[in-house]
């Protein structure tokens, strides 16, 4: 939805909910009532999903509110729970499963003003949840360590809203998913009572706020593990055949003496909406992104002679704001550059069997010629290396959708289906091994938290309102 | 043999070799003709294995050669081949196979005045072959870097010898071993021929010089790949079971989120004799020897709950001299703990197949209680994480330990068999995938270079001495 149609619609139907009397119990934390406010704060890019954009486009907050530090946290909650007003936490709002969408309206608290770092040490940054990885990583990086994973839309995305939401990215080709043990050291939370408690979620403990979509706390603070910051090269390698392009990452993902954070190999057409690397992917072929590290660039170009594969483009990455980072053509940023010129795509995320990923890849893409079109981001998970793949697809129906989800289901590829609203039916490999809904039972036991996406979810009687 | 020993017997056979006519070609390079130099000179520590040490311990250089510089290496090589003396190389002489040991007498050449580095670059060194690891890490570690895997004799080794003749270390847990690409950038090298050629290797073909004892030419110059210097913690974990200390070793092993650069089980009674360590060590324990980034050692912590295993110690790594550093108890350090207290031992070398690590172990210990003593270290081979062992034995007879050797195999647990000479009989999986035998004719056509190591290299006809 554009802007202008935004503004167009400036009223909102009445809320079901006492506004009033929680503006009366947190005055002096920022609000906001403007309908424009309220209905841009109520999305995120769930609209790469035809499916969710019918459920979720009418789903708006009836307040914004923008807490300043954690004192203001406590005290929205308080009252969200005596008042039985629900509250969904947004950070930057780059998911794509509306993660941030209030699907019973009420409060959305947005952590954008809760920005700041509280302190770092040697390989560890402990940060307020509404802090921006950018800016995370130009804060570290003169200490000489980085954020181990980001997703594509490091740009824009908070630091909370990818930890309750994201399953890993740039640099899990390394590191693994958020999901694997280290890769959050802790997180601390405001509960959703009637006298909200702060919690230190440490070690695995953490883990129980690890993508739930903010149903298992407020999350106030993380600490993050880090990465050495490396000098990182950005390179594109074209190969007339994808098969040989995904040969070609494999053999670098699997050699650990490469040091990488992104190998990503991509199927013509997609390459045709990459604006900004045009130049550097030729027609109809395959290219392998990556970003590899300086004192390895050499012993890549080395691991390339025996593949059909030619370097197009090979630079020192760059972090600026102002311009495309390579890796801004990878994971869902390659659908994003396609929905720039053609909206009649979506997606799937899947993971491929780590034995047989050129095997997978090629069947199902011989099942569906210019249907689905593949890219894979290779990933280490439990420890052995695979590859993840968010496929743009050619969207007819739901159902031809869920046929194709199935057909990748037969040939041994895992599905993660981003056309669902509840945690339990998107997750599954993304899934944390912690007992989620054990513990929303202590931190919200009303349900009160992002309701609707914890699904196995039954909150307990909520009492009378007081 | 004791240094004593060596002074007792002072003199030497007369040489086969004209080495008045070498001396007169390269006057003004340092030497020593010294028997008790030579004697020193001529050994390494090949004495772990009772088999070659009977093979070995009268095999000594006519001559030692201390070069100063490469014009020095290549003024030696040409004398060398126009006299037809063998010239084997020698670095911190810490290998266990008799890789310096000169077969068929002749020059050895010392490369320890040869030990500066040349230039550094973010994550590169490069480096004169003669140079320590230790003093590597020392002069890189204030750029943040540091050496990406070191063999546990560290303090001593140098890094020709470690790339010619070592195959890991601390480190590979991470980076694989040298043979994974990536893990060698370049090699100098000096060619044994009547003028001799200086090449540089770099990429892929640096792999001709690995682990090839110095048969493929003379490695003055190398460039490695470093990784980020990081603060490591050692720890130590005692459990009551063995196979629970590998399953907790297998856990962090596995776990990409925990940065980490040691990570050995080891079995008692082997910890017994640890003397620097002892009191961490309960009596009758299975211990896991570990350096893990500090950034990590709370979820190193939080992975151990669900095991049956106590932390005895935590102490940040210190790379002093003067200090027994954690790893001297492991690898084939490990071995040499015991050596100081029994004689009456010896070693094998294993690879553990990756997905039955715990099974195998169990299943050989079995085998053979008391007479084998397991230790493990897990490494990155081929883009996998498995473990590779030094089995402390028992030793009574050269037919018990193939019998052993052969109930490993049968176990399914790779043997590089540590009590042979040569190249092919010893290496298997450490040996790369390079055409070193080839390479060799084209480099020391008369098979001048450490003789009687690569077995299947045949010289062609020396022709006349000039």
């Amino acid at each position: 939805m554009s802007d202008a149609a935004l503004s167009a619609a400036e009223t909102l139907p009445a809320s079901r909910y006492p506004i009033d009397a929680l503006l009366a119990d947190i005055g002096g934390v920022p609000v906001s009532l403007e309908p424009t406010d309220i209905k841009r704060k109520s999305r995120d890019y769930y609209w790469y999903s035809p499916i969710l954009n019918a459920r979720l486009k009418d789903k708006f907050a009836d307040i914004i509110v923008t807490p300043r530090d954690e004192a203001d946290v406590i005290r929205v909650a308080g009252a969200c729970y005596r008042h039985r007003i629900p509250l969904t936490l947004r950070g930057g709002a780059t998911g794509n499963y509306g993660q941030c969408v209030p699907l019973e309206g009420g409060v959305v608290l947005d952590m954008a003003a809760m920005n700041q770092i509280e302190w770092q040490k040697p390989g560890i940054v402990r940060v307020q949840a509404g802090a921006k990885l950018f800016d995370i990583d130009a804060q570290t990086r003169p200490n000489g360590w980085e954020l181990r994973m980001h997703p594509s839309t490091k740009r824009m995305s908070q630091i909370g809203g990818f930890v309750a939401g994201g399953s890993g990215g740039v640099g899990s080709v390394t590191y693994g998913g958020m999901r694997e043990p280290g890769n959050i050291l802790a997180a601390r939370i405001v509960t959703m009572e009637e006298a909200p408690r702060v919690i230190e979620l440490r070690g695995d403990a953490a883990q129980k706020i690890s993508r739930a979509y903010g149903t298992t706390g407020i999350i106030t603070v993380l600490e993050m593990p880090l990465a050495p910051a490396l000098p990182w090269i950005d390179v594109i390698v074209a190969f007339d055949d994808f098969a040989e392009a995904i040969r070609f990452g494999q053999a670098i993902a699997m050699a650990d003496g490469i040091t990488k954070k992104l190998l990503a190999p991509i199927q013509w057409p997609l390459p045709e909406n990459f604006s900004a690397i045009r130049p550097y992917c030729p027609d109809g072929k395959a290219v392998v992104l990556g970003m590899i590290g300086a004192m390895s660039i050499e012993s890549f170009e080395t691991l390339l002679e025996p593949f059909a594969g030619t370097v197009t483009y090979k630079t020192p990455s760059e972090d600026a704001l102002n311009k495309t980072p390579l890796y801004e053509h990878t994971w869902n940023h390659c659908t994003l550059q396609m929905f720039k010129v053609d909206r009649g795509i979506t997606y799937l995320q899947v993971l491929y069997p780590h034995d047989r990923v050129v095997e997978a890849a090629t069947e199902i893409g011989a099942k569906f010629p210019g249907e689905v079109m593949q890219h894979l981001e290779f990933i280490r998970i439990n420890g052995l290396m695979t590859a993840s793949g968010i496929p743009v697809i050619r969207y007819s129906t739901p159902e031809r959708l869920y046929e194709i989800m199935a057909a990748y289901e037969a040939c041994g590829i895992m599905i993660a289906n981003p056309h669902v609203l509840t945690l339990e039916d998107g997750s599954r490999y993304k899934r944390v091994d912690a007992d989620q809904l054990g513990y929303k039972h202590e931190v919200d036991p009303l349900g009160l938290l992002n309701p609707g996406k914890m699904r196995s979810f039954v909150p307990r009687s909520p009492g009378p309102l007081q």
